[in-house]
């Protein structure tokens, strides 16, 4: 096993880098943190390049990692590749998905526009998990899928369903020409989302945390639906508003 | 106008020190940054002991805040009393809530057991308020409900309903005599819950990130509820679970 001592050590920054938008594209890679996100990932099928590990810490015994290179570092080298405070000591640089092709006419997808903190849109994917969706696709305007904070926050979600990085304007056509009925979000000239009888297979809209679903996109759709708010608050958080409608959606 | 310069002012540290839960206890006081949850806070009511103001921003015209003492200060002293990183330039001091008598025979309630994240309970607080929730109860292992990073998820609902710390075992007892349904949530042994039909007035139970609702609680209620969880997520996040059951549940 390669063992590394030195924060100054080139391959220390290359890791580091991973850290940032640029370097991920640039690379294809991306980096994931913590014991159940690489067991996940293991799990996953997804391909692993290698893995860092903290010198005063143990692959678990169930891993199946004979093909992947393993590199034991310091406390201090973890803590410099790390997104977080308090690393679990134990990080894994992946190759971004690619995925073959999915049967459109009969999948119930997740339509992300615009939403930009990495903590919304890692809930999103975990509720769309969940709710057994079968895609996920990120508009242009979104967050980076592989911002450390992204992964985090899906708990594992991202490698148990396809997320797609592409144009909505185009997704929303596909998915019509295979009748998937799109449904949008909107705060006005919207149908209260109880009063409309779900259908399937389904696409669902949503939309910036400020701003909602881009209005031209919203003139694409099969059906624009809200939720009401029935107090005093201006707005449901929309990772919680697309947890109401996707459990309601699949009836 | 009072007018601070320096960082050092004995009043800059009692400021910033409301940024702890110990000195929030102690002085029953808590402060709140920016001009949305200032202005909330204005309508709502509460009762606003001070405001303090970077000295380059102007207060709303539109705001009385006749009877409230305003302190102008300099934008480093803002920082150094505020808990993000690039403040708004406004902060004010309010009292801690107290509530008069509700009818908790007519009372649609949200019971929080010990959810821990900052962000989970504000916005778990925000969705209340969304649904029209009548009141919240937190229980005693939830974080401070006067966290900054509580009260800014809330995006102001902390001010348009009811929120009460209290023991849940005894609020359970109390809603129960008054004939609420109690609907705990439960990932086993509970019942789907698009197979019970709401009835109102309810309380929904929820609870812990990792561990759920405390099992001896759950023995309390009416009836305990799950969300199906449809594909290979282990959880929902518990303030999307506690969207969707509201939502559900309010009929």
């Amino acid at each position: 096993m390669k063992r590394i001592e030195s924060t100054k050590n080139p391959q220390v920054k290359q890791w580091k880098k991973l850290l940032t938008k640029k370097e991920r594209e640039k690379t294809g890679l991306f980096i994931i943190e913590g014991f159940h996100l690489v067991e996940e990932a293991l799990k996953s099928g997804v391909h692993i390049v290698e893995i860092v590990l903290d010198e005063k810490k143990e692959i678990l015994s169930n891993w199946n990692v004979d093909n992947i290179p393993i590199t034991l570092v310091t406390e201090e080298i973890m803590k410099a590749i790390s997104d977080t405070e308090t690393p679990q000591g134990i990080a894994a640089v992946c190759k971004q998905f690619t995925y073959e092709q999915i049967d459109w006419g009969k999948a119930n997808v997740l339509l992300i526009d615009a939403v930009q903190d990495p903590g919304n849109v890692g809930t999103m994917i975990r509720t769309a998990d969940a709710a057994g969706i079968d895609a996920v696709i990120l508009g242009e305007g979104c967050v980076d899928l592989y911002n450390p904070k992204v992964i985090r926050a899906t708990q594992g979600s991202l490698f148990h369903l396809p997320i797609i990085r592409g144009n909505l304007r185009e997704w929303i056509q596909t998915l019509k020409e295979q009748q998937v009925h799109i449904y949008g979000t909107a705060l006005e000239n919207g149908e209260d989302y109880k009063q409309v009888e779900p259908k399937e297979p389904f696409a669902l809209l949503v939309g910036n945390e400020g701003s909602g679903v881009n209005k031209d996109l919203l003139q694409l759709t099969t059906r624009n639906l809200y939720i009401p708010i029935y107090g005093k608050s201006e707005s449901l958080n929309v990772a919680v508003a697309t947890g109401i409608l996707l459990y309601y959606l699949r009836g």
